[in-house]
Order: C-alpha cells, then structure tokens, then sequence
C-alpha cells in the first residue's frame, strides 16, 4: 500500500436521519489521518457516480467543523443514493473494469459505503474483484438503514432514530386517540417489509410511561385473521380506545401480504389495481366484521427522515461507525463490515468491531422469538430492553426562522 | 355577580398540540385570580361531561407550576373532548336545564369552553339561555383549531403548531426525496377539508432554506385534473423529484371531492367503497398518465399532536389566550370569544382582544385571494410573510429515557 492515497466515499440505498452523520465521520476521520488519506472524495448518487466520474472533492469541507455538524443533522443521503446492484464479475465484468479505472486515475486506494444489505453485496463483490486483480483497494462497509436487519452487528445506525420518531409519535397518537369515549380502532402502519425492529419500537413507551399500543403484530409471526379481529374485541372490552401497531410487511401462513390480499379484485376508475397498504386492508376488515369507527395512518416515509427527533444516541454511535471505517481501512482491513458490540445495559456502552463482509451481504437478521409474545400480537420486555438504550438522548439541531437547517451541496 | 364563585373549563372538538397550554393558561389565571374564582372544575369530555356531573376539581393542581407545565407540552386534550352539538333551546331546552342545575349546585358562575367553530356554537347558545333566564353566567369561547379557519381573529391557537411540524416535515420529505436520480413525483396529503391554511405551511421553506414544494393546492381553488398532470410534467422537466403538497379537501368544480371521485367504483373484497385520501387518488392519476414513480404520504393524525415540535410562539399564545378568558369573565364579559391581534411583523406581536361569540360561530375564515398565485398551483409571499411568524420558536418538553414525558389526569 502507497503510503498516501486518496480515499473515496458513497451513500447507498434508501436514505435515513443518521446515514449523514456516518458520512460526517468519514470525513472527520479523514481529516484527521495525518496524511494518510490526502484527498477525499465523494460519489454523487453512490456507485453510479463512481462509474460515470461524477466525484466531488470533499476534502476542503473535512475541516470545516460547523457544516459537518450540520451535515450530521440532515436527513437523507447528502451525496444521493442509488439502488444499483453490480452484477457477478463472471458474467459481466464491465463496471468492475470502469471502476478500477476511475480509482486509478484518481489514486484512490480507500473506499467507504455506507447501505444496507445490497450496498454490502456491492462492497463483497468490489473488494473480491480487486483483490483477484491485485489491485490494492481497502473496500469497507459502513452500515445504515432503519430496518436494523443487518446480521452481526448489535443494531444498525438509523435504526435508533426511526424508531425514536415511530416511538413519539406513537405516544402522541396515544394521547390524541384517548380523548373521546366512542370505541375507536387506530391503526399504525410502520415500516418493515421482512423484519419487525420498527414496529416492535411502538411498544417503547410500556416501560417509561404507560402507555402503549394494545396490539403490535411483527411480519415474524404469521398473521390470522380470527386471532387479530378477536384480539381487537378483547383490547375494546378494556376500553374504548384501541391502537394497533403493524409491520407493512405482515402477511398470511400461505405468505401472501394481508394488503394485497385483502384488496384483490378493488381497482380504481383508470382499471389499476389498488395497492394500499396493510393498515387500510386492517382498517376495512375492522369495518366489516366489528363496525365501530376505524381508522389507520401510515408513518410512511417520515419515519426514515425525521432528523430533527432523531435519537443523539443514534447519531454519535453513526459518526463513529464512519470513523471506525477509516481506522480499519487505514490499519489494513478490506472487505469488512464495521459492527457495534453492546457491552451491556446499565450501563449502556458499545464497541466497535469488524465482520467479514460476506457474512452480512444478502442476509436478514429477524426479531428474535423471546422478543415476541406466545401470542404473537406483542413484543416481550426483553425487546423492549433491548431498544431503550438505542432511543436515548435529543438532538440539538440549528433552526433558521422556525425550521430545521440542512446542509445541502 | 356574586364576589367569590366557581369555575369550569372544557375542551371539546378535534385535539391540538396547543389546546392543552390553553388550559394551562385558565388554570394559571384562575389560581391567580385573588380568589375571585374560588374553585376550577374540569369538564370530561366537554360538555359530555356537564351533562353528566363527571367533573375534576383542578382548583389544587392550578398553583403546580411543574405539572402545568408538563400539561402545556401534552398533545391533544388532556379533559377528553366529545363532538356534541346542543340543539337549539327553543326546540329542546332539556340539556339547558340539566347544566344549569349542575352549575348551580356547584356555584359555577365561569364557563370557559375551549375549542373550534361546533364548541363556540354551543357558548353562543348556553350564553344566550343563561341570559334569557336570568342566570348570571359568564360565558367565554377560547379558540383552538389546527385548521385556523375561525373568523375575527389573527390566526387560531393549535395552527402554528400543525404548521410547524408540517413545515418541518415537508423539509425533510425534500431531502428524503432528492436522493435518486429516477424522476418521480412524491404527494403529501395534508389536513384541511375546506381551508387550505395547513398545506399553505408546506410551502414555508421558501424564502428561509429555498427548498419547497414544486406544486400547492388549496381547496380555496377549483381543482382541474388537466392542469395538475401539465403542473407536474411542467415540474418534472426541471428537476426528476417532484413534491406536491395538497389539501385533503380539494374537490372538481362541481364540489365533487377529488379522493371519492377517482375511487367510484372501487370496492374491497368486503364489498365496502374504498375511502382513502385524495392524495392515494392522485397517485392513481399520475401514475395513469404520465406513469412515472409516484407515492403519497398522508400526514395524518400526527401533524395535530406532534407536541414534541410544537411552535413555541403557539404554545405561548395559547396560553396568554386562556389566560385572557379568565381576565375577560372576571371583567364581567361574556357570550364572546378571545381573538387574536397581530400588531405587526417586524417585529411581531400580537396583543389579545374579543368578538361577540355569535360572530364566530359557524363561519368560516378562508385562504384568501392574494395569499394563492394566479395558477392556483402555489402560495404567495404575500401569505408566507403572514405564516412565518406562527412557526418561530422550538419548545423543550421534558424527556424521560427518550421520550416525552405528557400530563395524564
């Protein structure tokens, strides 16, 4: 390995309120390399920009410590994102070669992604790619998104500051619904196609307030129909304001989704197929078999950006990934994940360390059964011990005029 | 008027995040009073709760300066609310005489009644039955709609509010929404069946960061499907992330409304008309004739209880308002509600005032013509200069292990 390089940096998959306080981490570890990494760029749009050389020079802005703390508070990728997934270099080696050729040109010898499961499919097959060139590249994955479904590591960053919006607000629909005494069904649709991390977050205020939702239902459990409108009943009996948390992705033991299923055959007047989510198919099925007032709203995609309710928690422990990965990449590694490692609870501290990168890549980690309920209509106090910690702590961002400042650039 | 006599306040109508500091502001005065109000009485659940003698003596909480304040940073309302109408007394004068009975037997001498244009039908109409016989009853009407659709006054308590998290949101959404390159168009949905000041605030990033919304519809306009689909491709060819924001009430020129429209016809498997927003129905239409990405988000419920953004300058007035009530009633007026006087911008104050009751009651303030372009597609700076002012100010509720901490009685 030369001994100064240049290192380079993307944001990949769908955005979160923490994926640029990872960034911000990048670029403050850069800075602060000694040298090591002399210039530091940044992808437009992740591994798109690198294929089409849309890079931008973000070396100046690494020293520039107040628009990195904004940075750090604005949601969303601030480099774009993309949703590309490179092909096997055996069947189609192309962009692999365009690649390299870019990180040639611009002596590039580090490079950093921050996504999900599919950016760290990207991360495996780049690095495995060098490698088999014997091209001397560090590639490492820098983990990022709400669902918290990435395997081997304790909980993913952006994860913790969804779930303390999904958390708030629930709490503040808890109180709106409580306000009249006709029976009322509420039902919240959270995000989480495959897991349930999100919706499991409902459930945060039993422990700390006394309040929570009635019913939560996780896509790890499938769903019956009987059970859910029997529970509904139940939960009436009790008192007039029922709330239900679901999964978008809650589905039936034949694995056809609830809203899908419940939905066929509706369609509009230009002849397209509706495709609400489940909350509205909850909704209608509440309508048709018990008749009280029903309604649903969907936290739809203001659970991924609500930065200015973000968990501070969250945010220190994405910045610090950011920099973890330029300590590891600077130390050698490549093909690597970095993880969190909770040490314990009381008190709440985490490490950081190192996965192979393969071992994450296309792989789902699942809300474990003792996190669940024998119902299967709630979550556990295990659960519940296991999200506190990450919900902790209110940031502080700038306001101009009454509204959230972002950086943009 | 007897020297010393009792109090009541009620709250009544959809919840806000300010409708609980408006009580805080009755409660403060009241205790302040010098004991002219002897002792305050909660209504449950509004006049619900008249009706039914379910009163809460509130006369010790009023001097806990801490619990009110917490009560002042609790979404919706912390008394319950009810939807009752009364009738008129001349048709059935039933209820009439059940509360004065129960106000009698308690000494109440006060009635604060805080709510929208339905709850300051019912002061207009109690007032006038006390009046006509011989009750001495001061009657007064605290304003309180996220809709600011009340007449006579500046703007409403709770407005600000819902402007400000839709405001903040909408920025966030804006971020969330330029991350890809893919052109696609994004809805948001925004309370508001026949006035458009909620979706107005949408627009608010304008001149404060310059991000904003490519495209307004208020229901103050007649909405042409035409025109919006040429709006969007007009839009589109700027920029591929387009952001629309729309009132829930906008309707076609002959009033049909633009959500029931495009879904006649449509029906589950229950056999049930589909109901969902116009924001859904739009998507549907744009995805039909221009067949891009396309998504809606519904802000739902959260845009009138997200106290934990509440505006800090709303909370204030609130409270000053429920607290000018109280000033009023003990200055011996009644039938009448507390307005609003904005003295200026710059800077911006306001000072407090009243109407005659029956001159709010069931009218209603619109968006008025030079606050909307000449497309109808957007807002004015005309109007914005009359919104920012509302958002300014961020509040600091008190969190208990990451989430806030409400009153509940």
């Amino acid at each position: 390995m030369v001994k100064t390089a240049n290192a380079v940096v993307g944001q990949s998959g769908g955005p979160t309120a923490a994926i640029n306080a990872s960034l911000a981490g990048v670029m403050r570890a850069a800075a602060d390399s000694n040298g090591k990494i002399d210039r530091l760029y940044g992808m437009k749009n992740g591994i798109d920009g690198l294929l089409s050389e849309e890079l931008i020079d973000l070396s100046d802005l690494c020293h520039e410590r107040e628009k990195l703390s904004l940075l750090r508070h604005t949601p969303a990728s601030a480099l774009g994102s993309c949703r590309r997934r490179l092909p096997p270099p055996e069947t189609d080696d192309e962009p692999y070669k365009k690649i390299l050729s870019v990180l040639k040109k611009y002596n590039i010898r580090y490079f950093f992604y921050i996504g999900g499961n599919d950016s760290m499919d990207t991360v495996s097959k780049l690095g495995s790619y060098a490698e088999k060139n014997g091209f001397d590249l560090r590639v490492v994955g820098i983990p990022k998104t709400i669902d918290n479904d990435l395997p081997l590591t304790d909980h993913t960053p952006g994860f913790g500051s969804a779930a303390k919006y999904i958390a708030t607000m629930t709490q503040e629909i808890l109180r709106d619904c409580a306000v009249y005494t006709v029976p009322a069904v509420t039902i919240i649709e959270i995000m989480g196609r495959d897991t349930g991390w999100l919706t499991a977050a409902a459930a945060l205020g039993r422990n700390i307030c006394g309040a929570e939702p009635d019913l939560v239902y996780l896509p790890e459990r499938d769903f019956e129909m009987n059970c859910f409108i029997s529970d509904v009943r139940t939960a009436l009996k009790k008192h007039p304001n029922v709330v239900v948390a679901v999964s978008e992705g809650i589905h039936f033991a034949d694995g056809t989704s609830v809203g899908a299923a419940l939905q066929s055959g509706a369609s509009d007047v230009f002849g397209h197929k509706y495709l609400s989510g489940c909350g509205k198919a909850l909704e209608l099925a509440v309508k048709a078999e018990i008749g009280c007032k029903v309604r649903s709203v969907e936290l739809n995609l203001c659970q991924r950006c609500a930065s200015h309710i973000a968990s501070e928690t969250d945010l220190r422990e994405a910045e610090a990934v950011g920099a973890h990965a330029v300590a590891a990449a600077l130390d050698g590694k490549s093909r690597i994940m970095i993880t969190e490692i909770r040490n314990g609870n009381s008190p709440y501290t985490v490490s950081f360390g190192t996965v192979c990168v393969d071992d994450v890549a296309n792989k789902t980690k699942y809300v474990p059964s003792d996190f669940i309920n024998a119902d299967g209509n709630n979550v556990t106090n295990a659960c519940l011990e296991y999200l506190t910690p990450l919900i902790q702590g209110e940031v502080a961002p700038l306001y101009r005029e009454g509204l959230p400042v972002h950086f943009v650039f």
